[in-house]
């Protein structure tokens, strides 16, 4: 007997099938008892009339083979009858927390702690099927304009693009680094493919213990050439995020907000402005950030807002400078409801230009020696991006903490399960 | 004006273009010069009837904004002439190595010191993109087929799954891991999702420096709930790798071989008996495997081989074994052109079995928390596979190592670039 999913049921009714998966509820009543079986797609109504034939305890798994009995009053207007129930899996353990409540009750630690038990949770398990739809529209998109994906080395012999947060490990050793980001070598293969992209982990060891940060986390890079200025790079964006909504909406059923054809784009400058901050700010903090989210659905009617032209001084030495105002980057951050989610721009792109820039930070060029060596031998102007794909999910569906839609994260207290 | 790729010059016969890209080749004659511009797409070729004009070396990056002649004779049928040409950046040091030859002649081991020049070779450019389509037929087979994308963790609290070959690092003063396989956490998610696929970074500490080894590779693995048994699996896995290379053929015209619908499966007794290895081996050496790829090809025509039931004293704790002969897994290997290029299986499921494996292979419990908590809440009868991606794409192209598919490799004697 073949086995149909609970939201299929409904197209098979007087039908005798099987269903399988775990038993989300039980409701005894007097006469009769009801349980609920959650599968991939969600929730089955089994109805039982002899009380003793239920043995099975919640989140057990069970196999059942049973009758569809159409009945208006049931979820998705079926019920399944005369069941015969065989356990895969019983569970003899009382549950660290109850998983059939429309929201999960339990302290964000203690589902954190169980979490392979929390994420079954219908409400968690959908954050990450929005995960995979937006991930799934990123690369769709991108492919469908000439991007190919790449995988880098997430094992770095140098803590190169910024001395501090970086994991060091033992290879075979020496010292190596965790990777804190694809940067160089997606700038690198530029050189290669022209347009790449990469999804996949970062790593970063800054000892915060914020709602919104991770020491892992999944970064969605792209990186493109021959383009004219940063401009170039934010039209792809745009068309980028609207891909991942759009995808995201499709798989899902999620309701995304509408993603502007033109996002806002204020200048730094204008952006402390509209912040209430002091004009010298090297940097928009979290509630600068807030306050450009709210100028701009207010202003605009846009969920999202681009700030561009960051100083240079707080930038990174492959960042590079606007031909018209060279004190500001030629880049911009995306905020999508108040928050950055997105950091991007141009690149330097002459070898002369690099050997400059990291001169004048006093960087030792030896340490960058596969880097320049690109440089060297000829590359395009380029730019590109850096999505915090758990950010991005967090603020879309409103969660308060990266954490609750990220399957098994990581941050400076916790490194299991 | 709009930039036209190198292979679409064909469709704008008369007309004024530009096409950017690197110099590929100088080819200088009597009376003409010939400037051979490489793109993302291919090679196009511009004639030039000044040879004064003609100041870019080898690898500096152009753009050229010239007319569109048809040419029989040339690339493409076309080239391009009275040119105007500017340079976005001037290779001005020799190169290490020639790049317009046909094959590179460089050694490998100074192809990947200069890694962000030698990719830019067509034959090792063609490899990364072959990957790509591998991967995103990977994703779309299993998409279809219900399966959702997690990302798990790479740093890990114990040195589980084996104790040997794993990379230690410092998290926050304490020792952590890399994850040698998301094993563990994608069996978790089948508690979740029920089938699950992930396509991440893996890291192996084995100080060995072979054609077929990196200390970083890309692991395609997946997942599936609620299966009868390894059949279920193996005929998922067939399906994802006519997938993979229907997509390949499809995204680059590279010609793979038929995957069979049925691909022959050998039990792994007969297997020794066919590769002449003694009866007692508990494993398949390099050399087995080699034999029984010929085997397959020569008895059933296939590039493809499954090997089942692995004895189980050398296979993992979580491995099921065969209901009908325990002493053997309920498992199976892929075995492509005698290189074995996927493990996979069913694997254990009830929480009392996971229980006394661990017991009998005298492993501590508690460092098995996380993962056994799984399954104390109940999880059902599950197995899946680990591709190396890899491995895959060079016994695809007859690459005879690893690193030349591979953009930036990880050995043991290299971390860089």
């Amino acid at each position: 007997m073949q086995r149909i999913l609970s939201t299929e049921l409904a197209a098979h009714p007087y039908e005798k099938v099987r269903v399988e998966g775990w038993v989300h509820r039980i409701r005894r009543l007097k006469s009769v008892s009801f349980l609920i079986v959650r599968d991939a797609a969600g929730l089955a109504q089994v109805v039982l009339t002899d009380p003793a034939a239920l043995t099975a305890t919640e989140e057990s798994v069970v196999s059942v083979e049973a009758t569809v009995t159409p009945n208006a009053q049931a979820p998705n207007g079926v019920e399944l009858t005369a069941p015969v129930i065989h356990v895969h899996s019983a569970v003899d353990v009382p549950l660290p927390f109850e998983m059939h409540r429309p929201e999960l009750t339990a302290s964000l630690p203690t589902q954190l702690d169980h979490a392979a038990l929390a994420l079954r949770h219908p409400a968690r398990r959908a954050a990450l099927r929005i995960s995979a739809a937006a991930v799934a529209g990123f690369r769709a998109t991108l492919e469908a304009h000439r991007f190919v994906e790449i995988h880098t080395p997430k094992i770095v012999e140098s803590a190169t693009e910024s001395g501090a947060n970086v994991f060091e490990l033992d290879y075979f050793g020496r010292p190596a680094y965790l990777a804190q980001s694809p940067q160089f070598y997606k700038q690198l293969m530029v050189g290669v493919l022209e347009r790449v992209f990469e999804v996949g982990p970062v790593f970063r060891a800054e000892n915060s213990d914020t709602a919104r940060h991770l020491t892992q986390y999944t970064s969605l890079d792209a990186e493109m050439g021959f383009i004219d200025g940063h401009r170039d790079v934010m039209a792809m964006l745009t068309t980028t995020v609207a891909g991942m909504f759009a995808e995201v909406t499709e798989r899902t059923g999620y309701a995304t907000p509408e993603v502007p054809s033109e996002i806002p784009a204020v200048h730094f400058v204008e952006a402390l402005r509209i912040a209430g901050a002091p004009a010298d700010e090297p940097d928009l903090a979290p509630a600068h950030e807030r306050a450009l989210g709210e100028w701009a659905r207010r202003e605009h009617g846009s969920e999202f807002v681009y700030v561009t032209g960051y100083p240079m001084r707080k930038r990174p030495f492959y960042t590079h400078p606007d031909p018209d105002e060279p004190s500001y980057a030629s880049g911009f951050d995306l905020l999508f409801r108040g928050l950055e989610i997105v950091t991007a721009g141009r690149r330097l792109h002459r070898h002369a230009d690099y050997v400059a820039a990291l001169s004048a930070a006093g960087e030792p060029l030896a340490a960058y020696q596969g880097y320049l060596d690109a440089f060297r031998y000829g590359m395009p102007p380029h730019g590109g991006w850096a999505i915090g794909l758990e950010r991005l999910v967090a603020r879309l569906i409103g969660a308060a903490n990266v954490r609750e839609v990220t399957a098994f994260p990581r941050d400076p207290h916790r490194v299991a399960p």
